[in-house]
Parts: structure tokens; sequence; C-alpha cells
């Protein structure tokens, strides 16, 4: 393959203006698994052209739908790599079940069945594998889905950093709901189901050591049955579900607003981020709006169902929480604004490159 | 976790007459991820009681079955960490798309869906990595399924080899086939599809740059249609269908025996071993029976239907060379035995440790 299959290159990037990049030379930058800007142009400039036409056809959301004798399943896969591999309020093990539980949850639908994948780096305690796999099986467990198979791989010492793990959920869609990040309407509101920003910061302060651990926790939690009780109070009112992990609420937001071709207003008084997640953000210059959740959710809901799904999100402890945090709004140019304490109206851009490499 | 919840504890291995390891120091080794007896090891003492109540039932298959309003689906999942990437007849992304789709065929089913999860390397040549999707898009197109959603990680220098791919499969169960290693019987023959040891040669002689290299080429190859052309012959004939991957045919078979609880006897005389493979194999001391295939299946059929299995099989290309190499026998424990082309009979062990890693 040349390089003037990229349509990136063929969309004019490399002009005469430009620089021309030796292709051979481009690598794939820790940004590239951000979540953010970068991810999403590796996908559509490498990824989804290479695969051709087997790759995945109309919006790259969490997972996609398979249909199967009139039946709705849902496939989702994710990753996991996340260092260190043991935190406070779980592991990689508790985290690719939610992560991949939630995954399918944005897509409307309830998990099935599991598979998990191992690589394992040659030398890694048997008794972290173990400690990982009960952890994967009490969150399985716990979210009533079970693991069906799975695959082991080991590689020499130095090939691999500890374990890596990748969950792969199926899921049967709720009837009646179908969300996408291509719904989102003008007039529409944009919910959050719990404080923001506590997965990431735990992870920053694990592996950094530092003093304030303590007081911070990830949220990360399976998010199924939130999404089923809001069903149940407004199935065709919610318009997107989106959990805001890599990248966090200001790069979900953002690619909801560009699948949606709308703009997205934020309330930064409204925004709830828990004091000790604040201070973190603080001292490390990080915007939480960037920071990795795994135990929250966004919905984008019509205006006239909003307060009956708040009011049944709030019935269960993973939405008791959830408040109303901005609107969809008019406006030219698919975009994320803020309306800030002080008054003002700033943008909330995508996350670029990596923030924090390694959070799930 | 105490050491003492370890069920191969629990059942004595620690006795007063062994030495007590420190489950502390227990570690994961290279061959762990053989598919010989130490994952079969790795597996049933470590994984699977970690998972408790969440673990697979029942056999352990290339994949499982989960049932949906009466549909039988198929979910299968692997982790690719082969080493080259590329090789002659392919690469780790061919090779993660026929890997699963050969899991789905060997539980009986067709392919309906892929998933694709990379980990990539920070500093990976992005023109790799296009490479390696562009052979993803191009086998999944050739087999005919689809790759629906996916997932891009990215861990910085040195904490992976270059590129992991785990791919999962979503399967339809072709009517009447219901394929188990559990099922073979007294009487059926063992049919080979292929000449084997084809792929692992492959890759040792690439890593190794050895001159024989040009003379092998991988044999990975989509396996579904066979699968499915046996069943129109005999569906129900066929009681058993594994790929014999990772640890070989050697190892596939004693897992057959053992999971059936027969005894299974090979002609040395009828195994299809093409010259090059064998001149490979006894340079570098390995016995084929132990070298990874990824593009045959070892069927074990009812004697009766299985000149029709096999002058079925023998229409599709990659079964035209098909043959019964043996046959299950009576006899008092599971176990693989071979009648040599000297006369004598010996025992085929399973692969013990890591003959060759990162294969697949």
């Amino acid at each position: 393959m040349t390089t003037t299959d990229l349509p990136r290159e063929a969309a004019g990037f490399n002009g005469a203006n430009c620089p021309v990049p030796h292709a051979e030379a481009e690598r794939v930058l820790l940004g590239h698994g951000s979540g953010g800007l970068l991810s999403a142009e590796l996908l559509r400039d490498v990824i989804i052209p290479a695969l051709g036409s087997a790759a995945p056809s109309g919006a790259l959301e969490d997972g996609a739908v398979v249909h199967v004798s009139s039946q709705d399943l849902v496939l989702s896969t994710d990753s996991f790599v996340v260092s260190p591999l043991f935190f406070a309020g779980g592991d990689i093990g508790t985290l690719a079940v939610h992560g991949t539980v939630n995954d399918l949850a944005m897509m409307g639908a309830m998990p099935v069945a599991l598979t998990v994948a191992f690589v394992i780096e040659e030398g890694f305690p048997i008794a972290d594998l173990r400690r990982v796999c009960m952890s994967i099986g009490d969150a399985a467990s716990a979210a009533g889905v079970p693991v069906v198979t799975g695959d082991t791989k080991v590689v020499g010492k130095g090939a691999a950093d500890g374990l890596f793990v990748t969950t792969t959920g199926l899921g049967h869609r709720l009837p009646g709901l179908t969300p996408s990040a291509e719904r989102a309407k003008v007039g529409d509101v944009v919910i959050v189901s719990a404080p923001i920003g506590a997965h990431g910061t735990t992870i920053l302060s694990t592996r950094a050591g530092l003093e304030f651990e303590a007081d911070i926790v990830s949220d990360t939690r399976p998010l199924h049955w939130l999404v089923a009780t809001m069903a149940t109070a407004a199935s065709h009112a919610i318009h997107v579900l989106r959990d805001p992990t890599r990248g966090g609420v200001a790069s979900t937001l953002n690619e909801i607003a560009q699948s949606s071709d709308v703009r997205i207003r934020l309330e930064e008084a409204a925004i709830p981020i828990p004091a000790a997640v604040g201070a973190v953000c603080e001292m490390l210059g990080l915007d939480p709006l960037h920071v990795a959740n795994e135990g929250c959710l966004l919905a984008v809901v019509s205006p006239d169902a909003a307060d009956r799904v708040l009011a049944a999100m709030r019935t269960l402890r993973a939405g008791q929480d959830a408040r109303v945090i901005g609107e969809v709004i008019d406006g030219s140019g698919p975009r994320v604004v803020m309306h800030t304490r002080i008054g003002s109206n700033r943008i909330v851009d995508m996350l670029i490159g990596e923030q924090l490499p390694r959070i799930c």
C-alpha cells in the first residue's frame, strides 16, 4: 500500500505548504491510545480504511449491533492495559468486566455472556493472576453475566508489562432502546449519572504514590441496571448513552456533538466534581473534564422526559447523584461550550494526545 | 486469598512428602502458554477456580455456546502474540481472523461477526499497523465475516513487543452439528483435513532466518466452509472437531482422549507430513505432532459415515488431502498411541512446557 491511499493525505494535509513526512517514519504515539483526537484520527485514517469492506459501517460507537434471526444483539470488545494492575476500588479484572458490560449498556444492551483473553508476561506471579481472575469472577457474578470462554497467551520476559486483559461482551438490546451518538437533538438535556473524575485521579495518585491517595477510590462499577431503569422510565426519550472513559466527559461530549452535528452547552456549576478529585486535578494541572471515568454515564434525553428519567436513575445507587449538566443548543459547527461559574463561555476541547497513559 | 484455596493443594499435591512451594513465588512460565499440559493446569488450577461461579461450566472447548432466544450462538476469543508479526503465508492479522473463525467452526458454527482489539507499543510503525489491518480486512472479507467493532490501546515503549491482536467471533451453529471433545466413541475414525506442521515450522524458520525458509509457508486459512461441507454430508456423524493449533496434533488428540475417556490409536504411515516440515523437525529435534497448525482440522467421525465425510471434504481445496489417520479404540485409561512404521506402538504425549513460544 502506498501512502497515497491515506485519506488524510488525499485530503491535502500533505500539500505544498506542509512538510511531507516520510510515511515509513510515522509511528504510533502514546496519544493514539488516549481516547481523544489522535485516537479518532488513527481509527479514521489508518485502521478503518485498511480494513476495507470488512470495516464497521456507520458511526463508531462503544459496540456494534448484530442482527441474528431478527434478534438485536450487541458485541463490544476492549483491551485493558491499566497500570498499576491493582488500585483503590478495583483492579484490571474489575475494570475488564465493568468496561465491557458498560460498553454494552451504552448500546442499550444487557450483558448475556463475556469472553476473557489474557496476555501474560513470563514470570508474572501466579498469585496476582489468581487475584485478577477472582476479581473478574466477582465482578461478572455481581453483574449477572457468565464468563463463557477465554484464552491465555504467555510472552517472554520483557515482551509485555505484566498482564493485559481483553474482554468481549455479547448483549441483548432492550426493546425500544436505540441510543446512538448520532441522535442528539437541539433542546435535549445532558445528564451525568454520578460525580466525575474518580477513576483517572485514583490511577494517577496510586501510580505517583501521592499522599491524597486515601481520599480517592475508582468509581468502577457496572451501569447496565441503571440503563435498564432509565429505559423503563422512558426508553424512546433516551437519544444518546455514553460512558466517559478515556478522554473524559469533554472528549465524549465532543464526539456526540460531532456525530450528531450539534452544539452542546455545559453549565460548569452543575458538573459534580468531588473535592478530592478537584484537588488532585488542580495540583497536577489536569482538567477534570478530561479525566477518565469508569462508573458514570452521560445521557442525552428529550427535555419532556428528563424529569422522569432522572427520578428513575436516582432510585439506584449508581444514579443517586444524577443531574442535568447541560443542553443541546442551536449554533453552527459542532462544538462543546461551557458557561462558567464567572459567567463567561469557554470552548471545551477534546483531549489531544495523552494526558494519562494506561488508565484502563 | 490464601494458598489453601487452590484445588491442586486441596487435592494433596502439597502433602507431607512434597516440598511445599511458597505460593507467592509461583510464577507464570512460557510453557503456560503452550497449549499443552501446563496450559491445561493453569486453566484448571488457577483461572477456572478463581473465576468461581462466573466460570464456564462443562468441557473447555475452543468456544462456548450461548443460547439467546432459542438460538444456538457461539462465542470464541483468542489473543495473538505471534513473533515475527509477518511470515510466509500470512501475518498476525491473517492469523487473528482465521484463528477465531476456525475456533467457531470447530464448535460447528459459521462466523457472523468479528471484533478486533489492538494493544500497540508506542513507536510501532504506522505502516505495519496499516499492513496488519489490511490483512485483517482481506481475511475477514474472504471469510465473509464483517469486523463490527474494535478497540485500540497504546502502551509505552518496552511495555509490549510491537503489537498484540485479540479477536472475538460470534457464530451461528449449523443445525444438527454439535461437535464436542467429549463425544469421541470407540470405533470412530480420526480424520485430518490437510498435511500437518506447516505453520509452526514456518514461524520457527522465519524467526531463525534458516535457509529452508523458502520451502515452507504457513497453512493459515479459514476452515468454516470445510465444516459446512462436512455437515452437509453427515452432520450427526461428526462427533468431534478440533483444529490442532498450539500443542499440535498430539496435544489436541490427548485432550479429546481425556475429555471422552477413550483411547486413540494413530497410524504413523497415514499421517501426512510434508517433506520440508519433516526436514525442519528432524534438524531441530521437534516432533511434527507437537507443531502448531493453522489450516487443518481433526475430526472424529462415525465409521459408517467416514467415507461420505471424506468425499465431501475432498471437494474443497482446504480438504483435498483429507484422510483417516487413526481410530478410537477400547482400552483402559485415556491415551493416544501410535502404531509406528516399524510396527511397534508408542505413546504420543501432550506437549509439556513450551516447544516454540509465540507461535500464534
